[in-house]
């Protein structure tokens, strides 16, 4: 990392813990070029940065101000149980995801980006190329463990970020979410616990639910992810077969683990010889200089099992992902052989010739830019519209904004009021096994601002307000 | 059904039930008009028609004969357990598998036909077409149950066989594979009791191991399919949660259940409320001049799941299948929903527009004469190669031909002698929850035939004569 992207790192660093709070003025570029031993170009270079991120504006002849925004919602201060609890999410989850699918409603329930923030017509190109020039033997040779053109690819990217995996330890699957089903059915067994995030992606409740497993719930920080403090109780208080983790941007809260943590994550895990399940699908989205290096890269005895997919970041619909599941990679294997055989080879063929092409890095970071400001406009509109006491985490990738609404009211009946209303939003009830954050929703900020978003924001911001 | 195709038939059933044995003569064009009452054209269309199936020939100045071949087996007159036993067989599955995967090996040992038999072109241009115009909110709108153009091709297809089922009442899958193994999820518990055809797919094996299920094996003809009185034994003998049948062109006997005997096995599961999985992954393949109708014709109480895909008869390496889940039907698309999200929604698109544009049964007719002929070859050179004692079966359609080798002949060890030498085969212990088929193979003949697979034949029946 150069100078001034350390320098930047550290300044979000503080923003994200409130240090810096939303509205204050930075350090004078002066100041900071004293105080930090550094160059002025790589001061403004840092701002230029971070202004580039929305993280901080610059207001003519005043300086440079942390952007506003709400404040940052506090650890959750519920206590927490360390005891697994069985899980029975899905009629509620399920209730919920019947109506996201509405294009009626405005997508803040939704789990996904606009489809229109990706390169539909290079993939177009790069699928029609593939399937037209197709060896008719792929359908032999791309059996599990998949194309190995396009693991190559995925290796390739893995070496960039400081993974070791090599091709050989990639199994393409259908969507990260089978990636995931697999791991997780890999190494559990009917009554097994498993360790979560709180609150955590409903999916995972899901999977755990289907698979007849527990959930213990771990405290998570909406800020700095997973408690290490709140883990080792959860360890302590039982066998745990599996943690089920997302170390960047988390699905709801967008919590990031700081750098600093995840090795120790990793070794405590693996001391007690616990799979780690990483549920990585959100971490090319980074907004800052670089990506978070995921778990896997400290994982020194094969325990991390790396889930990634190419749906929020690339090709939406084409249903690709994958595991690097170290020493459990050869039981997914036979898992995935079993379950669902192989997975769409134009779709794998035509993703490896869109990635030799170029191109992916370009588009991932006006991806990444978008996001950034499209989460800006999502603060901003919360800040003015919503009622006093609201808070709200300020991710610094993916495209969730998770909002703590004051206490009395209930998400569950906001949600029930904004969809007839027209408007999307994930309850917090469906990412707990305990039904806990009453009081949260999930919106997402994946989709391009304009004024009928505006105009939504508004009227659910005017909601809440009824309701508090 | 004409006349011409209704007297065809009921030659081709005393052909597959040995009544005429294999290069008996026919009754002459005469003798058929007069005792049957019909045309001497009708006769002979019959006769052209059953010549075009491969089943007999014509000789100069002689008249018809039924085509030569080996005998076909008899019903295994080992006496079947009815009671269930765990499953234990992947081991030895992957074991063939991994071997099967080597193009070096001649694809008798295959469980796909060649990708050369299929309209490759017209799909990519399908693929690029459909992908290039595609509307981006079907990442959305194409979730499950899945594309609804797709949707509706399939029910035209279903009412076109006698079936009635809705677009509403389908739901696409990741290939037939995972809508099978939706299927057993849903209609079964650890512990449970399935029963299967013996032998069996080696897929449901697994999908029943993988589960933590019991297989119950029923008595199967290789050419009847299911024995009802044996399917009545082992309902009696314990409680069942499920079947899993294959109606048609069994995999791997090749056997077909006759018309008449379909309602009555759905009426005997009926009656005890028993779900049947129907896997028909291979019903369009028939040689005949119509498809047999499904059990999920008969099904009057939704308890038939029927599953099917166009890995066999169409696209191979697109993934793309269904389940028709009857009552069932909400729960496979949850499950679906929980476990692999979403189907590959390009190859959705492309198929959808592939059948809009006709050319399918066009593509079908051609496809079922070739594999029909390559039957003939392959029967033709077992008789000529194979040891004496030798039986095969004569399936109506598909691609497996059922071999049994005299009794000493181990079907393990002729497959570690053949894979050395690069032929591939599929042995019968894979296909029976017991091991059992100890002397029996499974042979593809959905491969164009020529000289090296015809010197691979004769190799293979060298092998076997040695283990005689």
């Amino acid at each position: 990392m150069s100078l001034y992207e350390q320098l930047a790192e550290d300044i979000q660093q503080m923003i994200a813990a409130g240090t810096l709070p939303p509205g204050s003025r930075l350090p004078s570029v002066r100041t900071l070029r004293s105080r930090r031993a550094v160059s002025q170009a790589t001061v403004l270079q840092s701002y230029a940065l971070l202004e580039a991120r929305g993280l901080i504006e610059s207001r003519p002849r005043s300086g440079y101000f942390v952007a506003s925004g709400p404040p940052a919602p506090s650890v959750a201060a519920r206590p927490t149980d360390p005891l697994a609890v069985p899980v029975d999410v899905s009629d509620l989850v399920f209730h919920i995801l019947g109506a996201t699918r509405e294009r009626r409603l405005l997508p803040f329930g939704s789990a996904f980006p606009s489809p229109l923030l990706f390169p539909l017509d290079a993939l177009a190109a790069s699928l029609s190329r593939s399937t037209r020039g197709l060896d008719p033997w792929t359908t032999v040779t791309d059996l599990p463990p998949g194309s190995l053109a396009l693991r190559n690819e995925i290796a390739r990217r893995y070496l960039a970020s400081g993974v070791e995996v090599g091709a050989d330890g990639i199994l393409v699957t259908n969507g990260a979410m089978e990636a995931l089903n697999l791991c997780l059915q890999a190494v559990t067994k009917p009554g097994d616990v498993v360790a979560i995030e709180s609150p955590a992606f409903y999916g995972a409740l899901q999977a755990i639910e289907r698979l007849g497993l527990r959930a213990a719930e771990v405290r998570t920080d909406p800020i700095d992810g997973i408690d290490l403090e709140s883990l080792r109780e959860v360890l302590d208080a039982q066998p745990v077969a599996a943690c089920w983790f997302m170390s960047s941007f988390q699905n709801p809260l967008g919590a990031t683990v700081p750098d600093t943590r995840r090795p120790q994550i990793v070794r405590l895990l693996a001391e007690r010889g616990i799979p780690l399940i990483e549920d990585d699908v959100y971490g090319e989205l980074y907004y800052g200089a670089r990506a978070p290096r995921p778990y896997k890269c400290f994982d020194r005895d094969g325990l991390v099992l790396h889930c990634g997919g190419f749906a929020k970041c690339l090709a939406p619909g084409w249903r690709i992902g994958w595991v690097a599941g170290g020493r459990h990679a050869p039981r997914l294997e036979r898992l995935k052989t079993m379950s669902s055989l192989a997975t769409n080879i134009p779709a794998q063929e035509g993703l490896a010739d869109y990635f030799g092409r170029g191109g992916y890095e370009t588009h991932l970071r006006r991806l990444r830019r978008r996001l950034a400001s499209q989460q800006e406009e999502m603060l901003a509109a919360i800040t003015r519209h919503f009622p006093d006491g609201t808070r709200a985490t300020r991710a610094q990738g993916g495209y969730f904004t998770w909002v703590e609404l004051p206490e009395r009211v209930d998400a569950l009946e906001l949600h029930r009021l904004a969809s007839a209303e027209g408007i999307g939003l994930s309850p917090g009830p469906m990412f707990s096994a305990r039904r806990a954050y009453r009081n949260c929703v999930r919106l997402n900020h994946g989709h391009p601002w304009d004024a009928t978003l505006r105009a939504g924001i508004a009227r659910l911001g005017a909601l809440a307000a009824q309701l508090a």
